[in-house]
């Protein structure tokens, strides 16, 4: 089969590989129909964090079952599915807390030459990990790619809004117009009912799809957003979800946050040299890590998809075929793209 | 009358000074029979907060109202009252949510030449700040210094808890044996009924008094801490009070948060250069600044030390009489007292 292999920085090559196979009995074998490329791919793909020539590349990712290990019970081959980024065992204290990113046997996509931005993957702990995609879902491109968005960046998003302590009727600020930023403000205007949501980025056609996703208010950070959002919002949101993760936007954030507020960062914060403590100390602000379990939001954000309260499948802005990997790496390095989606060809 | 004036690094003297005089009328004026020498006024006593010579001193007392501005209702000549370490007028939104420390109106004792170390005090927004003393507390020499533990220390233990979501049946760690760890070990125990309470110090004879306040476990700072508690707690604590303040505080606390759990931390931090982002990134933590609303627990704390369920007044450990408060400055920088109170003869 064919998957994605890191060679070196701006070096992703679409390869021949051996056809995954059955390990353990509780694993599955999925054949891939869409992968995505995720913003976090960029952070190995610009020779940031150090990966070995020779890793498998993708943790996002829909398919179609292929086959089954003896002890799988909620999968069966030509299942549809609907994979998180982390494999979990869907029997341990975390997994059952819905908090599956920090499963006891969790396993990350690329590890052990397994990615999943190819032909093929071999799910670990298929019963805890899959989700059967409702009926209907897989016929229909635009759902497929919004099932495509839920690996990730939908539930990753939608967590950030959900940890951030967004309430119905409250106001919540976004930092970030990435994909995530984007799925946070479909989440928090059209989820959780907010009644404000603030989006802040850089780039208007985002700020016009967050508009479009239920942003009432939209901010481009080149502005001076800070003093005119705490004079919007009398003094600061209860609920603010960072989506950047750099110095600045941290700082931003935590100025932003009302006192007894929370604002929950949904990445991991590169180049944050010192965080504040001062202001949230002070303001008795809560700031909550938020790397998410997707796996828990995918049956109630699947449902939201089915009766078209959400359609994160427009933060898909350019969809390639597999083979053009490649390309769709440099699409996304150079900004060009919001996120891109590609086709395998696999049916 | 006299009051405690700041005059430099370990300089602070007992002056005479002009008494104090309602200005507004919810201004009222307290006779101080008892205060206390805070853990934090030793940063300005060190020279690391920099003051200007000639400000008053202290923020943790309890007295007698001599008078009252007209706009005065709950509190008259003569009640005994409990102060909060802070002043806030009790009618805005955050005093409604109990985050008296955001009042729109909050101010600092020793602004104003106002400050606590005095015979006497002028107390802004009287209504929202004092609490009068139950019946029998101001004649039993425990219980007043109880209550004036409830100005500060025991409710900012208290609230370290409570924002670590400490939870009756549950685990806590607590990080420091000073008075507000003590006091945090105390509010976990007895308050809420924790059923693990593991407290972290490095001096013997406060983890002793840990253990009589109802830690389950002590462990000596200076050995290896972290593995210990992994192993005694199966991966962390789902609750963890930080009570210190530094770098290899904040480090640890974190280390030992379970996942999905929260960390609050009750005091400024100090020469903290850079926060780990990734343990509360991949573990979901939860950091609460928690800078306590110690007015928002007086009155409940008061019940819970009336029926001695709690006996936080054990946390002085050196009494003096007012002239002496040079002498409890020094005891408590030399680390020769946990925490001092100073009787003013006031009656």
């Amino acid at each position: 089969m064919k998957a994605t292999v890191y060679h070196g920085a701006h070096d992703v090559r679409l390869e021949t590989v051996p056809d995954p196979s059955i390990v353990e009995p509780t694993d599955a074998i999925v054949r891939i129909t869409r992968a995505a490329i995720c913003g976090s791919d960029l952070w190995f793909y610009r020779g940031v964090t150090k990966w070995e020539p020779g890793e498998r590349t993708g943790h996002e990712f829909v398919g179609v079952v292929e086959s089954v290990g003896r002890d799988v019970r909620t999968v069966a081959p030509s299942d549809h599915v609907i994979a998180p980024f982390v494999s979990s065992d869907g029997t341990c204290e975390f997994c059952h807390a819905g908090l599956q990113t920090s499963c006891v046997h969790m396993t990350n996509w690329g590890d052990d030459a397994n990615g999943g931005q190819a032909e093929a993957v071999r799910v670990p702990y298929a019963d805890g990990t899959l989700v059967k995609m409702s009926a209907g879902m897989s016929e229909d491109g635009s759902m497929l790619s919004s099932a495509l968005a839920l690996c990730d960046v939908m539930g990753t998003g939608h967590h950030g809004v959900v940890t951030a302590k967004s309430a119905p009727g409250g106001t919540v600020v976004v930092i970030g117009d990435g994909a995530v930023g984007l799925c946070a403000v479909l989440s928090a205007a059209k989820v959780v009912g907010a009644e404000r949501v603030i989006a802040i980025g850089h780039n208007e056609a985002r700020l016009s799809l967050a508009r479009e996703f239920g942003a009432t208010h939209t901010f481009n950070s080149h502005g001076d957003v800070k003093d005119e959002i705490l004079e919007l919002t009398k003094g600061g949101a209860p609920s603010v979800v960072e989506a950047v993760g750099n110095q600045e936007s941290m700082e931003l954030g935590l100025a932003l946050a009302r006192p007894g507020g929370t604002m929950s960062f949904v990445g991991v914060p590169h180049n944050v040299t010192s965080l504040p403590m001062r202001p949230l100390f002070v303001k008795n602000v809560s700031l909550h890590g938020a790397l998410a379990p997707t796996r828990a939001y995918i049956e109630p954000l699947m449902q939201r998809v089915l009766d078209r309260t959400i359609d994160p499948s427009r933060v898909f802005d350019l969809a390639l075929p597999l083979e053009r990997v490649a390309e769709g790496y440099a699409a996304m390095d150079e900004r060009r793209a919001i996120k891109v989606v590609l086709d395998t060809g696999v049916r």
